[in-house]
């Protein structure tokens, strides 16, 4: 049986491969300025950095080997988003075992739930926060502007931002919580707060779903894709076409074949759902860890 | 940079996403009883083992458990004959630096030489070989009978078969000798015996080929498929058909449209050249240490 690690690297390569998935590169599509082996090499890169999250490194620390090594191919941000959500989940499911890299998924004891999820989010301090604005000098992330009064905690500006960090005695936990409660909200630091209630339903989906382990993925990014407006397209596009892209996508009521001519339209409007993918990672890692077959 | 392990487990991924490689599961292709995401899960699963083999292991042993994660999927055998192929490699790309799984590539001397791998490989024992048995008491593997008078070294025995290897002192470079020397000649035995000319040229030709990395890895199946009669083909549909897969790939002159017209025929007709796999995954690895860029 593979170990969360495994699980967590295992969920990085069937996201991208889940097709279609509107807007996103997948197993059939590339965009211009990012390829689908990218991702792949992205997946591996990342793999120190979750066998660290499962070993009992900080949460920060593991996110940020995490990053660096997912960098280490050319088209960039690939999945900075899919690992801060991967990270902690990977840490909630080894839990209290301490280093239990090595115990198997028949060992434990399902996905970990709402309450080891927040638990493990909730608990992280001052220095995961730190080594989570450190990440931020491996890739360029698509984030919007920070509140006013807030420049100095600007994610964008990386490392250069921790003296401000420690000054104010800003948590990873807090990072989040503001991210949350920012117009837009963004998608992932909202499942962090929160027990990432949206993968986990989207787990339990893909747990009852039937069909090959690509087809679930597909059809659990456009059932979180018409949830909510995505974050990054928001962003990227504005709220009426993050608005937009959630009601196309409620339209599709999960049918590949349609959402295969969606995937056409969005990607030729440069409409790219990243956070959507984030979560959807995150839903993937929860449905290995609950016995998804592959 | 990436280590030896992480670019073994990277050129996994790439050979499999290669596409079109005619006859096997690739980036737009499933087989019936043989899925992309079965394969994504095996290199998943082989990355320990791989890690094994850049950090000290012997041959055998990294092997084994490379190949007991790859099993960790219901497709059976994804990726044996790649990591047999894999292996050795990665323990040749680490040489003598010892525990050097964390030697980034820049820090490197290019991809391991004829000398290095050959000497990796001659150098392997009867406990090497006794771990190779063991191995295929994880997954089914498509091979010949054994040559008369061998059939207590039948490697499909698996473990039954260790006393045997021990008995008569057989290392694995001796299982590899009679293997390239039988009818019909094991196309990766033949590489290891001779310190993987083929793959070293393959990747050669991957370096100063040009496009993205999975149009070089396609192009250089389908080179390789030129080369030689395929093994897997060979012992599944007899020599005939493997002389013609060899002809039909010679005529494509690694023209990839072309290829893909021959790909929905020898899926069709079932005819999967698994050994020109690989080989083609020996080159993506050489060629990735040799700065592949992806």
């Amino acid at each position: 049986m593979r170990t969360p690690a495994a699980n967590a690297q295992l969920a990085l390569l069937l996201e991208v491969a889940g097709t279609p998935k509107p807007g996103n590169v997948d197993r059939a599509r590339d965009l211009d300025d990012l390829r689908f082996e990218q991702f792949l090499a992205g997946a591996v890169g990342a793999r120190d950095g979750l066998t660290r999250a499962a070993t009992g490194a900080p949460v920060g620390e593991a996110f940020e080997t995490a990053v660096a090594g997912m960098a280490t191919q050319r088209g960039g941000n690939t999945q900075f988003g899919c690992l801060l959500n991967l990270v902690p989940l990977v840490a909630a499911a080894v839990g209290d075992a301490g280093d239990a890299d090595g115990v198997a998924a028949a060992d434990r004891d399902g996905p970990p739930g709402r309450e080891a999820i927040r638990g493990t989010c909730a608990a992280t301090t001052v220095d995961d926060a730190a080594e989570f604005y450190r990440a931020f000098d491996h890739v360029d992330v698509a984030v919007d502007d920070p509140p006013a009064g807030m420049d100095d905690l600007d994610v964008r500006r990386g490392a250069a931002a921790v003296p401000a960090v420690r000054d104010r005695g800003v948590t990873l936990w807090d990072v989040m919580g503001r991210s949350a409660e920012a117009t837009p909200p963004d998608g992932n630091a909202r499942e962090w707060r929160r027990g990432f209630p949206r993968a986990r339903a989207a787990a339990d989906r893909m747990l009852v779903d039937d069909g090959p382990a690509l087809d679930r993925v597909a059809r659990a990014f456009c059932g979180l894709l018409a949830e909510e407006p995505d974050t990054l397209v928001w962003v990227q596009h504005g709220e009426a076409v993050a608005r937009e892209v959630r009601e196309r996508a409620a339209a599709l009521d999960a049918d590949l074949a349609a959402a295969d001519a969606l995937a056409a339209e969005f990607v030729d409007r440069g409409i790219n759902p990243g956070t959507t993918a984030d979560v959807t990672a995150a839903a993937t890692f929860l449905a290995l860890e609950g016995g998804l077959p592959v």
